[in-house]
């Protein structure tokens, strides 16, 4: 099942996808066209990685860590499918960032890598933008790099664990105006979803919506003002996101 | 006006401060030993800082930095005035840190310094503890060391921003079972609460609720199992807290 969080006739609906269409909680059967598209799930708790895919750290001149490079992020930052995402008028180097985000389930505290995926309810994408200007020279990003107002597209759908045969199998792709500029596979990362969910369950209790974004493989170029943004995941769809000034 | 967020008969009341008596937005006077404390604002945005006095960063062989560096905290880590904060069973060093914490009235986006004072709608107290057995060599902290469950005790009031003259000259205090071990004045933060709010809504909006937690001066010793805490900060109240394995 596809999941979704949408605005339609002023009020927020939770939907799922119908034959190429929305039906609302309420009954309503509406075309994709005719929604505001949310965050699949109201981000709270949000996780993320940092040089998970060891192409991408070596492309960032970074050597591959030892250990998860974890950072939270914001509920400032996020915005649903179709979105707008703000340039800021001082960057350089603004990089989309195509990641497999992993949706927690329910409460898990020292889970074994072995059980992890029975804390997941499903998966989704975000494009986890990055204002490289900002980078410094050491690993985990500061706020002006990963906190950004509307810097962290992620949707379309919830997509239900069931229905992902292997998520450690999935193909990336990024398109910026169509050109295909960044592929990868989420076999390449360097911490696995189920280690991932020991490593933070192992200190800390994980909740229900909490979210993990899973890093992002090579293939990272600087979009412009004006720049459409497809993030595309496998068996998961295509995130829609447009630039502006 | 100093408020509280409290249990009482099994709900959840928004409750002031009344000749030492808390009274409960449903009317009822009530004993502060008779309610649970919770954290006097629900924790959505919190940034803390590191190295924010300079006292501090020395006492830990650190420079002091040269522009803030800021880190987002979870809601997990929240708890509230009177509340036990797991020490972590391999951790040699967990060291309490006594903060201000300044509560954000309304929506702040590219606040000047002179006017920030405008967005400030309180202040209150926080522990930020610190699991010092985790800290790398560099300024952010990962999770490990400031994201643990139980680790920030926050409270008990929040004290209106009207009811306090100068937040840029109060005395900060810790004491362990009784003996004070944590002295110091926020007038020797590096980067005062103006300056913290202009720097963070020049790249992120700031909103209703968000706490900042601005960082905490010298003094910083390791907490046992059993150990009775108070941070204490002047017009602000005492922040009590027990540490059990």
């Amino acid at each position: 099942m596809k999941r979704a969080r949408i605005v339609y006739g002023g009020s927020i609906h939770h939907a799922k996808e119908h034959e190429g269409n929305l039906l609302l909680d309420n009954g309503t059967l509406v075309g994709e066209e005719e929604v505001v598209w949310l965050p699949p799930v109201e981000p709270k708790t949000v996780f993320a990685l940092g040089l998970n895919y060891a192409d991408h750290a070596s492309e960032l001149a970074f050597q591959a860590p030892s250990e998860p490079l974890v950072f939270l992020k914001g509920p400032n930052t996020f915005i649903g499918h179709k979105g707008q995402t703000v340039r800021p008028a001082d960057a350089t180097y603004m990089h989309y960032e195509c990641e497999l985000a992993v949706v927690i389930s329910k409460t898990a505290r020292k889970v074994k890598a072995e059980d992890a995926y029975n804390f997941v309810r499903g998966y989704t994408i975000a494009n986890d933008y990055a204002i490289r200007d900002y980078l410094e020279n050491y690993y985990r990003p500061n706020l002006r790099v990963k906190n950004r107002d509307t810097c962290t597209p992620i949707g379309p759908w919830l997509v239900d664990a069931e229905d992902i045969q292997n998520p450690m199998n999935l193909t990336l792709k990024t398109y910026v105006n169509g050109e295909l500029t960044q592929e990868g596979n989420t076999k390449d990362m360097i911490f696995s979803i189920p280690v991932l969910i020991e490593y933070l369950s192992s200190f800390m209790t994980l909740n229900a919506g909490d979210i993990i974004l899973t890093g992002t493989p090579k293939g990272s170029v600087d979009t412009p003002v004006g720049a459409q943004v497809i993030t595309e995941i496998e068996g998961l769809g295509r995130l829609a996101n447009t630039i502006v000034g």
